[in-house]
């Protein structure tokens, strides 16, 4: 949701102003699902080569694949290039018995195989705590085993787990640094083998909020494929895999109202405002104990959630 | 904005399909704002019998007031009895240089007339800290200067001060205890001279979202005030004047929506959730202090804000 | 703790000078473990009558029981009469794997057997969140599961589990209103079965910080047994049985310094200042997981932590 | 307290074991207050070459001045290289009218000539949020005006202000990277002109705790001025200028017994205890607003606290 909620870091209105400026706010900012974006590509059938979708259900979940292959479609898509993978959870997941624990180890399984065999793994979490649908990022970091200190000082204890580290990258405007510079500036330190980039994601349908994960090996592009690539968190800014998850936890206004009279409704009217759960509080947490524990299962093999729990604190 | 969230405190769908069956939400519960329920209610003309509302400009900001005077009126406009005061704020208060200042010197004038003359005040924030848009209440709270355990305890040090105590209220979902029974549960042991309750709210309007605070001198009783007497709060619950001082910080789905389509939609699509500013944090925060500073002027005389920084911590 | 940091939630060097006014601060305020209190009265073969004094070892861990059986000898040691009981965890319960499962479920074997079969309990975090070995209270109020708003509204589904309501009481400084007014109000309306009040407590040696656990079945009487009952909070007060669940976390200065010189030190060298461990925030954490989870076993019956987690937020 | 707490952040008691290996704590780890251990070091008239030290009286306030100029009497001291003032405020400066304020411009004016006169400044806020003595760093950072997003994006509006970026650096614990690494990676991208590294100190004597602030333009050197390079923070390893601003709240546990018993006690009795006073929470916030308000005078020029409350949020 970096494009999303830094669009409005604002500071008086003649900023809005100038954002405004930059034109009308496009679908591929709408929405962070690429199966969205595929899905209205190709709306009455029409067809978009260089991408490639596939669904099938697993254990009652259905998992959509949408693989980007060309720089024409990434551009058309508003995407980039690579493989997004969308896990949509069982209806009741968030109440059920060991539903949290279900579902994180159905996204650690299709999680695994995106990260390379072993070396340190970096967790950035984007996205502001204390806007509470922007706040997966630094949730799930909460939840997430760190390890690096303790493999590195006493390895004949921790020796056996892999390194992890994870920051919590806040956003612009309260630290007056851009996500990807700082990401940039820890990974030239750290020198991971890879990155975990977690974030809150927008979507353009109410229904999926916090039920459809989004993985990706594709890094974050905030904005689109297209602008600004000083601000992209991928292979080619910061020289390692960047593996992107995230969930939806919100809509755009003028989404909501388009789909509603069944046109793109005017910018100005509603384009500074979002749509989310009136419970996204405990829906936001539900979903970032998800990300974490799927995240400790992928890198550190089978724990309870008794064992996670000793680590964290 | 109590009836607004705690619908929606909920465990499981099954509990939504209970709260569906209550029938479709009402007008009156997707606005807190007394003028903006007026205002719908004579629209093209239609007269409201038991109601007068008027407006004024006062230092550039327009005052509008609506005096419910019947249990007819009240019913019809689904707020309780008495006068409610609306504040518009200037366009850029949240920028202007000591627009926080201004603002709350603004409110405070109107705030000071309804309150008991002397006498120990409870503020009680209500809402939800961990929703941004709903954190209105427990953000205020923080900013309120709390003196009753030193006019009490050191009256040669700070008996010119007037006895304040102040309690964020929580929700039903995180302590099973219903904001009205711990507020009259504190007011039975405290015996204030009056409660002031403050709370985010709901309006019609993107537009007057934390720009347009409300005052009033009716309490608040949540959903209505027809249904559930049990939950309100005010002079019949807790013995004392309840002032009730909030601002709006959503616009339900719906409303937005209808505004769309000129109808009221289907309350299935999108009844439980909200549109808020994409800069709420902020936002709140800014509001918050406003609300803090009003109740610290009108109660304590005038200060400066450095004055003030120095009592809060 | 509660007499231990009110007593400082000062406004200034004057109300210092009035504290220490009431004279040196007494062995039984250093300490909350009543079987410290025992062995500090009962040194040198010393006897004490109305008190009774056991142990045992249970699973390897240490359990100490002190009965204080008439008014004189709660006076002497300071704790009003009643029953005590100690756990002492296993060396590394901290950091073992499931530890903390492990020692929740050793508690609870205790405290069940303290608690009405039936009926409502309301649990009550005392403390203040903002010092951190101050924060067992609202730490392990986040752990309970809070089921009463459940068990009301929803008795086809949540019937089975008992009602379970939790507050975080704040501290003096922060409401203006003393834990004890509050908690008193909120049972005027709740009506509760029982009550119980977790809170931190101070010890007189490092070693039993976040190790040694104390149960009571007296309720809580801050400051001594003796002066204020306005502020207890026990049966006498409640008009229900109030357990009393807590942890130490510090240790006065002035106790250190005792050991360390062979006598009581003068009250106004360190009186003011409290001994902490390093890691205290891991340890609060990991010690009020501890204590929530032992609640929610002895009231809700076996669970694993899986489950637990599901239903916290 | 870099040293201080990062010594602390365990993981079982293996790793205490390896810690004492390292052997006692030195005397210069246990003090972060240069002119303590200068006092220390000269004691009984002794003399100390390379270092010197000065002092005097400026508006009812003592500042006092230690220079280190050459590499041996910075190792005899403990600290590295360079200039240390000491500030120690007017006895009641946290309940005085205006007493943050005020104390706030005496800092700026010391604070003033240490930083470059243009350019971006790199706040770091140092320490643990979570554990309330370490939290000086982390709540610093949220009184700073952050502007640099602000400079760049709207020069028109914003480009008379200095350019100023913040962040808060956690600690090893929970994020597994080490404070040095994260700030040099912040570095190599934001490419400040200068560094104001802000940390909570340790101190000698309990007198001073929040009461006694030091400036440097040493940067910080975790541990002592000898060991760990890879560590420090200064303009070896930044690159920048690096100016340490800091306010003690800790006393190390065996300083106290110390200076009970008149000799240095045993390391393995109290090494991993800290002493802090009662009332932390409030004097961490207020020493913070000190900290935070000093840096937005010294860098953006004369504001009221009303204006600079207009900015944060």
């Amino acid at each position: 949701m970096q494009g999303f909620f830094e669009y409005f870091v604002i500071y008086g209105e003649k900023y809005l102003k100038i954002s405004k400026k930059r034109g009308v706010y496009p679908l591929h900012c709408r929405t962070d699902m690429a199966f969205e974006s595929h899905q209205r590509l190709t709306e009455g059938g029409k067809e978009c080569s260089g991408i490639t979708a596939d669904s099938y259900i697993e254990e009652g979940m259905t998992v959509r694949e949408v693989r980007v292959s060309t720089y024409d479609a990434a551009r058309k898509i508003g995407k980039p290039q690579g493989r997004y993978l969308t896990l949509e959870l069982f209806e009741h997941w968030q109440t059920d018995n060991d539903g949290i624990l279900k579902a994180a180890a159905l996204l650690s399984r299709h999680l695994r195989p995106l990260l390379p065999q072993k070396g340190t793994v970096l967790v950035a979490g984007l996205g502001n705590l204390r806007i509470t649908p922007d706040s997966i990022g630094p949730l799930t970091v909460d939840r997430v085993i760190v390890t690096r200190h303790l493999t590195g000082n006493m390895p004949e204890l921790f020796g056996s787990m892999r390194p992890v580290c994870a920051i919590k990258a806040g956003v612009l405007g309260t630290t007056g640094v851009e996500t990807a510079e700082l990401i940039r500036g820890v990974c030239s330190r750290v020198r991971p083998a890879a990155v975990i980039a977690v974030d809150a994601l927008a979507s353009l349908s109410t229904e999926r909020l916090c039920r459809t994960f989004q993985l990706s090996d594709t890094g974050i592009v905030p904005g689109s494929g297209a602008c600004n690539p000083r601000r992209a968190l991928n292979a080619g800014t910061l020289g390692v895999p960047v593996i992107a998850l995230g969930v939806p936890t919100v809509v755009d206004a003028d989404t909501i109202i388009g789909e509603a009279i069944g046109q793109t409704p005017d910018y100005d009217s509603h384009g500074s405002f979002l749509v989310t759960p009136k419970d996204i509080d405990a829906l936001a947490e539900k979903s970032a104990k998800v990300l974490g524990y799927a995240i400790n299962l992928a890198l550190q093999g089978d724990m309870s959630v008794a064992d996670m729990e000793q680590f964290l604190c």
